[in-house]
């Protein structure tokens, strides 16, 4: 089998010589473990930061250690009677073919879905549009929703929840395609490409109301043309800073003074602290994407080999909705 | 009577030149109106921004016209059947020494209480307190509550509202003095002296259990000290930014990134937003300052023409409590 692991520790933006692709036998699973064949791995910019030592809500992957990662595959063999095998299951296993886990870990998925969707629209990214729109956005019918990173994994569910729940959605996306695509694709009621000569005018032209609520992927300057739109109330949901995640330090971009001008609301959030939640979103954007409500896409590489280079796509913003791996 | 205008915009630090004090005559009350004799006026860090022409939540003083300010005195002519000459009243009257105003526009002040402190502990200030720490840094019992600018009118009584409220309450002020301050006179856990070479392991050795909550009326470096101590799931009430206010452009200092490390929540507020519920708030702050929980002090000046010196002092962080003009 194969694995990826973290070679060296990237100051600044990584490549693949950071990583190293290792042939090793598949483990044996101890008493109470469960040994899955991994089909599908999730490519997701939160890696980046698992790669440095900077302080953050997790601990670093260390230097020979597989990378952490979301990965979605059958059971192989079981020694915790909650799983067979045959199951199709969800979990923190990381980037390589074979993984050993804790039977607690890990998630059964239904069957009737596709097995990758578990690693999206169906979990990690879904709820995260949805607790951080939600919960932490919370917006109000007529409310203009900006989203940045809008044509990504959880981007795209974002704007799509906004519209379900009455809101003006607009999205910010790199490239006139991507632009194209938060509209065609995802039903947002006007994309912007934050990388056009004319962003700032575009942006204006899009938020006609103001901006009520502002899901921020991605920081920086495409955060700062949003804040200098807000309407008082407005509520700022922030998921990540994927502008800022190759900064050896990360840079000061935000004056907190005009959170008085508006009286707004700025809060960051981890989906992993909506644990005890998930089931009462789950269902809800099943629902949804039945109805056809929700519509995703992937971007699909093959081999856990191509991982790294997955990663580093993500990091450029190559990348065309959510970036997976499909393994062996 | 004599009143202070604005005579010029400050680029940067203001001095006595951008105001002027001029000699007009006492005006006369129309329909509706009432004619106030101003005994104290107040001055607050907001006044720097009402200077400028820079975006804000309120529209700038234009030049010429008389500075902002709330002040309180006696009514000598009442065209309003609410109030008869003799009535004390606090409003936004200005820096002169009489006033004309809507009666809808002025809150009579009870007797039994002195006239100034309907313009501090149980005026703007006191409300500014209350509201931003009860309402927006949601304080719970234990909580480490670290305010900036605590020797001020309004951080003063925050401290011993957290105390109140069961927290640990760590007071951040310029200079040693200022630092015991907070302790001796207003009951803080402990003070820390901004100004002092070893600031930040001062302000560590004060939070030994981290901080949940940050009442900021400051901004810039003394509050990334603080914003580096911060507990998951912490609240930040933002007030002022008074480290700011004579920078042209508000420099950022903030990288946003850091909450969602710690899932932390950022929020601007202005007192005005809570004027539904004052009559919550000035009869609690009331109680605990007769049952003594309350302390406060107050930093007097003496004639309407001192208002701009008393501003730049505050600006300058040289005042001592709340800083007041008496008039005539």
């Amino acid at each position: 089998m194969k694995q990826v692991t973290l070679a060296a520790r990237p100051t600044g933006f990584p490549d693949e010589s950071h990583f190293a692709v290792v042939e090793c036998d598949v483990p044996t699973p101890g008493p109470g473990e469960v040994l899955v064949r991994v089909e599908w791995a999730s490519v997701d910019p939160y890696q980046r930061g698992r790669m440095s030592e900077a302080r953050s809500y997790a601990k670093p992957v260390q230097i020979g250690e597989v990378m952490t990662a979301q990965a979605a595959g059958e059971v192989v063999e079981s020694n915790d009677q909650r799983f067979a095998p045959g199951d199709k299951v969800v979990g923190q296993l990381g980037w390589q073919e074979y993984a050993v886990a804790r039977g607690g870990t890990l998630r059964q998925v239904p069957d009737g879905i596709p097995l990758q969707w578990s690693l999206h629209v169906l979990g990690t990214n879904g709820l995260t549009a949805h607790f951080g729109l939600f919960d932490v956005g919370e917006p109000k019918p007529g409310d203009t929703v900006v989203v940045s990173a809008a044509a990504g994994a959880v981007g795209q569910i974002v704007g799509q929840l906004a519209t379900i729940a009455g809101c003006r959605a607009v999205g910010i996306a790199g490239g006139p395609e991507k632009a194209r695509e938060v509209v065609d694709a995802f039903g947002f009621a006007a994309g912007v490409d934050y990388k056009a000569d004319d962003f700032h005018d575009a942006l204006k032209r899009a938020c006609p109301d103001g901006v009520d609520v502002y899901f921020d992927n991605v920081g920086g300057a495409v955060s700062s043309a949003v804040l200098s739109r807000l309407n008082v109330g407005a509520r700022i949901a922030v998921c990540g800073q994927i502008s800022m995640y190759n900064d050896p330090q990360p840079k000061p971009t935000f004056a907190p003074g005009l959170l008085i001008v508006y009286r707004a609301k700025m809060e960051g959030f981890l989906v992993s602290d909506y644990a005890a939640r998930f089931d009462e979103a789950i269902p809800r954007l099943a629902r949804w994407l039945a109805e056809g409500k929700i519509h995703h896409t992937e971007d699909v590489v093959e081999g856990i080999e191509q991982a790294p280079a997955a990663l580093l796509r993500v990091l450029r913003g190559e990348n065309r909705g959510k970036q997976l791996v499909r393994c062996g």
